[in-house]
């Protein structure tokens, strides 16, 4: 049906009415925004299309953005039943199953929409199309519509309107006969190597939410057949050598036009956190897969080799070895590692002796960095910074650094009845004033970076994410209160402002209200910052494919901060679904961003000099 | 040696300097605290003396406070060892086995003493003597002196303050010649009362702690033991009628002077909670047949029938029945408690048939109220008020009313490094708002009320006593945070009014961060008020032993709660040492307080009229 297609070059040259005309049945019942986003023409991309009307409907005000969410029909709703949905409703919810519903299911889709418009005051949108039948199915749309109902209006409805943006994309891909052909296949891919999981792990966090759990842990069977997987991907997509190296990596070259050229090194990790999500690491090892792919298919060689690695180990679940895999190509793999044991008492020796890897061989596999033009990584972003501004890539400035300390106040327990207010030892609303510090402390921080940074967003953050009252009891006032501090920031010297700020309010909050503590050190990372020329590649090739260049820090560590040791490195992030949920099996990202990060990934390689 | 016991006949009427002379070596090094305090003569009783030389200390300030702290010698330190003590410090030291240590525990000592001199700025002060051989040795103060080095550097100095009011107490009962006689029977009879004890019982708060444990639970071994024991002192103390009721409450009369007298209520109850103090309960008990043996012995007969109840059950700990002895008494027994089973499986019904009880004999227990003139109870303060105020008694003027929550805020886990500050729902901060507004606002209720209330005490508690992440990690946003509430007040109307504003506050700061909650009543209790007319007679005895008359609620509940029910009641309170400690091995108190509050319940017998 090509013929119905429309182009974008219509959409930039055609009369705007005429231009308007070809954009109808977009935003449901709300053609405004696509006329109105026209006069940004002409668009450099569809994706530039896309991100203008989303700028149309943001700039429009709450009032608007309500009236577009209510025009929506609810789902499996009454309009269903009585047939009045628009078409592109009717394939929607159709491709879902939404139109064959038991009785049951259908009363209780009903209840839910009752409950969520009696909350909210209006529909529950969800785009429940993905790309070849990778939709949500009725059981994932019922049980997003029950997690969805617990949240903050002001969230709901932001969610609500991303919904509609990602259901307009792929109305728009639909007009524009456009398919993100590789972001498919990358998704596929996900899906794929998401069939070996360890069995019988349960996430002590959700112990019920096991039933399609992925976890893959450091050397177990499913972590095997994930290497085996990539090796043959590898081979299948043209890589010039694949093997398989001492620790477990997957090292695939693509070999430069020249002999004596230098290498640019790209990758991510393939084990994952327990219960964790399909696409944290992998999709740095996908994007450039599929790149490679496409040069191979077009018989193309770089100025430079560039090397794939599948790195083994970065999540540290099944040993305490964090960054293993990135580690051993940097000489940090550390032998006393060797001697640890899992859960089950196997120690990391036998576990690679067990799988064929050779120990002997580890320090053979430090690079050396003069060979290289730097390293860079894809990454889904993991946090909900391009899922809220609605961005699809993410240019990232720096890794933030980082210091843990594990922590205990101490005051005196006492009787909760006789014990009057101004006499008390409360070593729980000692941690409460801390812990308000932190966030208080790290936003504020934030604000004043915000100044100088590029864009504001998680410069500093704080978290005390362990908080307990050992033994409490109703009637106690606490005399003991554990805490955690992590503290992060886009620079050391940001990290110890809010380290330094923090830990002398722990020792005032202590002194003024008679208490003492202790503290100690976990952990300590340093910053890592991109490498200005890297970034640049990043940002050059953001900016042609038509989409915002959004800086931001990585707040979580990456295997780059391990390389970043001894080579330049720039990272780029992909937008997550759900909030950018992940470490969960929320965790998700679309198609359509996959393939604007191949294609950025593609500009990059085809704009780095030897 | 009376011979040279001084009189306070002689310190009411000779010349001031003659007087002081007196008293000279009371306060070490520092006679002018008791040549100031004669400017307060005439006094009434000892304890008025002592009381003026506490005030003349907490007036001259901090200076001289430190001054006469930094007079005394080290525990144990050089002074000792040199022989340089005074008199008085050499006698006390001796006593207490300090004279006599191992060389490992002198260092250890010195240890302490050089620790706490480098923390404080002064050495350590303990009371170490105590009456007839109920002093601490040295492994009482040792692990006294180790945990108050922990202390905050006010409070240490008011604890040294106080212990050295307690040693100049000891010293004065010396020069006059004054033994608190019926307090040191009474004290031994807490001793002999506290050798039965649940055996394997631990705490898990203080699993280490259950050497000297003390746990008494409802009908078992060492319970039935108690009963036995204090029905046998009852029938030596001359008491007309002892029985063991169908509850195991050991009930005593004293019968009036004619035969159709109403009577007086008193009592108190002898079971403990795990690892409890010695005298929580029994004070209520022991003081009243303490009166009794003298009104015996003496021949004298009230106007009155004065029944002494021992309460089998008040602490709720083998069974979730609290106030099970007491509440027989008013028709509150609940017939589904005898169904309720214990850790190992026996219910309350076996237990009490084992133990000879007639089960079908509990709805007699139901006392009618015109036949009682209503209920006093004397008890164990189990807070710091008095202690911190030096002053030994306190007029109880209600029993707060309570109201108790459990509940959960949920918001959402997310990635603690990659997620803004601004974008959190963190569930764990949002509890510490809650945490810090109960205590402002309790604390801010309570200054209202003490413009009213005839002493600013804890009108007004409110307590967070369990605090948990459940499943917390140090690098996750805190997604859930379980708390309970305790809230209590002098009265209804002010409890219900903290609980109104904490519960709008908690729904506030879950709006406000886009968090929801769950809530849960367990428990609700109304406010006690104390009678005027009993209270008057309490108030009566204290002004009548020469000690400040002080007026404070009651944060806990008591036995005189559930007789509230049918009958007025009016408490009083006795200081309790260790800044009130109650619930805990470390409770106690002081036979010179013991004392006065035996001869408080002998003023308010003969005062109270038929």
């Amino acid at each position: 049906m090509s013929h119905s297609h429309i182009t974008l070059n219509q959409i930039n040259t055609l009369p705007r009415a005429e231009a308007a005309a070809l954009l109808t049945g977009l935003y449901e019942h709300s053609d405004w925004i696509a006329e109105q986003a026209l006069a940004a023409r002409p668009f450099a991309s569809a994706a530039a299309l896309k991100h203008a009307m989303v700028k149309v409907l943001e700039k429009a005000g709450r009032a608007p953005q309500l009236a577009l969410v209510r025009a929506h029909p609810e789902l499996a709703g009454k309009a269903m039943v009585s047939k009045s949905l628009t078409a592109e409703s009717t394939n929607e919810q159709t491709k879902a199953g939404l139109t064959h519903c038991s009785e049951q299911e259908f009363a209780h889709i009903q209840q839910l929409n009752a409950s969520y418009n009696a909350k909210f005051g209006f529909p529950f949108i969800l785009a429940v199309r993905g790309p070849r039948g990778s939709g949500l199915n009725k059981q994932q749309i019922i049980s997003t519509f029950e997690r969805r109902l617990h949240n903050h209006p002001d969230y709901e409805l932001a969610e609500c309107l991303r919904n509609i943006h990602r259901i307009v994309e792929i109305r728009l891909n639909d007009k524009l006969g456009y398919e993100p052909a590789l972001g498919q296949e990358v998704w596929d891919w996900h899906e794929w190597l998401a069939q070996f999981s360890d069995a019988g792990v349960v996430n002590p966090q959700a112990p019920h939410a096991a039933r399609e759990e992925l976890t893959v842990t450091y050397l177990t069977d499913a972590h095997l057949k994930c290497a085996r997987t990539i090796e043959l991907g590898m081979k299948a997509c043209g890589f010039d050598e694949v093997h398989i190296d001492a620790v477990g990596n997957v090292v695939g070259v693509y070999k430069a036009a020249s002999h004596d050229a230098k290498t640019l090194m790209t990758g991510s990790h393939y084990d994952t956190v327990r219960n964790g999500g399909k696409y944290d690491g992998r999709l740095g090892i996908f994007v450039p897969i599929a790149c490679v792919r496409e040069l191979a298919r077009a018989g193309k060689r770089l100025p430079f080799n560039l090397e794939v690695v599948a790195f083994a180990e970065e999540e540290g679940q099944r040993y305490k070895a964090t960054f293993l895999g990135s580690g051993a190509l940097v000489g940090d793999f550390k032998h006393e590692w060797l001697d640890q044991q899992d859960a089950d008492g196997i120690t990391m020796r036998q576990a690679m002796k067990q799988a064929g890897l050779k120990v002997e061989d580890i320090p053979q596999l430090t690079r050396n960095a003069a060979d290289y033009l730097g390293f860079v990584e894809v990454h889904i972003e993991q946090g909900p910074v391009l899922n809220e501004l609605d961005i699809p890539l993410g240019v990232v400035t720096s890794i933030n650094g980082s210091v843990r300390f594990v922590g205990e106040v101490v005051g005196m327990a006492s009787h909760a009845g006789t014990t009057p207010m101004d006499r008390r030892r409360d070593a729980a609303t000692a941690v409460a004033e801390l812990a308000l510090f932190v966030e208080k402390r790290a936003a504020a921080l934030n604000a004043v970076s915000a100044d100088t940074a590029k864009n504001p967003t998680s410069a500093c953050v704080g978290t005390i994410g362990m908080l307990t009252v050992p033994n409490g009891s109703i009637n106690v006032v606490p005399g003991r209160c554990q805490f955690s501090l992590d503290l992060r920031a886009t620079t050391d010297a940001m990290r110890d402002a809010l380290m330094n700020d923090v830990l002398a309010e722990l020792k005032a909050i202590c002194e003024r209200r008679g208490l003492h503590y202790t503290l100690e050190e976990t952990m300590r990372a340093s910053a890592a910052p991109s490498d200005a020329k890297l970034q640049g590649l990043w940002e050059n090739a953001v900016q042609s494919l038509g989409v915002p260049v959004f800086h931001l820090p990585s707040g979580a560590g990456h295997d780059a901060m391990k390389l970043h040791e001894v080579m330049p490195q720039a990272m780029l992030f992909v937008r997550g679904q759900n909030a950018g949920i992940s470490h969960n099996p929320l965790e998700s990202t679309t198609s359509d961003d996959m393939q604007l990060a191949i294609d950025a990934f593609m500009h990059l390689l085809h704009n780095t000099h030897a």
